[in-house]
């Protein structure tokens, strides 16, 4: 029997678990549950039965199992296991670490999902063998997983790689400052990410703002998407374009300063709107070579995310 | 006799060598020479004399050394040696670490100066036994220096913590984009570190701006200076208040930005301009606290740097 390990990615709609391969980062075996309540005790209810699905299905005993990791999309304590803030969930000061662990008497590591994802595509995937690793996701939200010397970056309190939460600037002085869904403003997140550009699309076209947005969206303003802009700006559409040159000045010069800073030898990028939106993806890219100091793209080599959905699983089944 | 290290640190005026009690951070001995020729074979026949010089007053036999560390007003490739680009040297692709390897017979680890004195700070000073530390560096350049996980991360390359370049955008929209040394345009150095501060004012000033600098300077500009636009702000100046508003907002959500991201245990703040010029620290800080992440300052604590200018040849001395 290969060497054995138990993940689990928590996000705000589903608990996913698996056993890994931690030799080949294979899935052994996997089981998903939706989260109809996310109260705690309920959440911790699911990723037991989750965890105990997918041992089972994989013939492990899952009270002999060494620790199990997860990845948790919010900000976690990792010492701890203390989940500080996790707006999809609602939570904040939940201790789900320790509620997992006397739930299923195994010891529990936490990590943000984004850290644990770094640290899958690092194991097995993107960035297999390489030691200083940047992943920067930009989907319904934005943020970045650090692989630092070879080890999972995630900080004195474990909440770094809080990328989504930079302050930046707007290039268009009529732009108003916008409030993330962590209570600031300024975030870089509550410009560039999919679930805020398009809310800000819909609020702009609901006061008038001369687009084909809504027309691609079938005047149906709840289908508005990242996607549906950049389907625009390859129309032509002079709104996206100005809204894409925005974002992706924003996205593009975020991801240089962070890479001026950490001179990483790959950059890793991952999430649907940097990896489905083509023509965003451009700007980005024209804006990052712009912004990035030249030394620290010697030997910077970027990749599109390898192991998706499944990054989480794996990277917390191997979790150290 | 205690353990001893040799370390360097070569400005663009001086080279400085001392010999150091790796246990406890004490100078032992240590030699200054001051840079008349910059040329590179030049500057290692004096940094190979500083070395010669500060081993025989401390009784060390130079041969004898297993290593020499050398911190490096500049970016540095540390796996190579090679010296990328010092503006203060006029130096670009310099194989120094090779040169000097060659002259003194003794293997050299090349850093950047501020990695060095981060890790100086670590091991004896601001940051002693604390695994994640971030200092800051603002003086005549801007920099940085990262202990992530108890070591120096110097980067893919050893060029991380190029803090100086990080691309920002000034509050004001009629401030002129400003050109870096480094060549490109946006750098929170060319808007922040005092001698860009100093270039700022003297050009505005001579193009007419209302200020009671020139008068402070004595009618002589070159005596401009960040320490002067600090006397002048605290003077009720409205054009150093603009100012200074202006550069306080950039370092300090740059600051933020940077702990947003590393979630650091220890801030150390360094470098004439941040600790001499209290008008604009104070401004600073305000811009840091509305700026950084709330979650990545527990257990945040802030500190000046200790070791001052001998941070330097300290960090050298015990480079791993």
């Amino acid at each position: 029997m290969p060497p054995l390990g138990l993940g689990v990615d928590l996000g705000g709609t589903n608990a996913r678990a698996a056993v890994v391969d931690t030799d080949t980062g294979e899935i052994v075996a996997a089981h998903k549950e939706p989260l109809r309540d996310r109260s705690p005790p309920r959440v911790v209810e699911v990723v037991s039965h989750a965890l105990r699905e997918a041992a089972s299905a994989a013939g492990v005993d899952l009270a002999g199992v060494r620790s199990v990791g997860v990845g948790v999309a919010g900000q976690c304590l990792g010492a701890t296991g203390v989940v500080l803030n996790a707006p999809n969930l609602a939570w904040r000061d939940v201790p789900f670490g320790e509620m997992l662990r006397t739930a299923i008497g195994v010891p529990v590591r936490l990590a943000n999902d984004l850290s644990v994802a770094a640290w899958g595509e690092k194991r097995f995937g993107a960035a297999k063998g390489i030691d200083d690793v940047v992943l920067v996701f930009v989907g319904s939200g934005v943020g970045s997983g650090l692989i630092l010397g070879g080890r999972l970056h995630d900080g004195a309190q474990g909440v770094a790689g809080e990328f989504g939460h930079v302050k930046v600037r707007p290039s268009r002085p009529d732009t108003r400052p916008r409030r993330c869904g962590c209570g600031m403003t300024g975030c870089l997140e509550a410009y560039t990410s999919g679930m805020n550009v398009a809310a800000r699309v819909r609020e702009e076209v609901a006061a008038g703002a001369p687009t084909s947005i809504a027309t691609l969206a079938g005047g149906d303003l709840s289908r508005v998407s990242a996607s549906l802009v950049d389907d625009a700006y390859r129309g032509g559409d002079p709104y996206a374009r100005a809204l894409w040159e925005e974002v992706g000045e924003l996205l593009g010069t975020a991801i240089a300063n962070l890479v001026t800073i950490l001179n990483p030898a790959r950059l890793i990028l991952g999430g649907g709107v940097l990896l489905g939106c083509p023509a965003l993806a451009a700007i980005v890219q024209a804006r990052f070579d712009a912004a990035v100091s030249i030394s620290a793209t010697t030997g910077l080599s970027v990749e599109r995310a390898w192991l998706g959905d499944d990054a989480g699983v794996i990277g917390a089944a191997v979790l150290d």
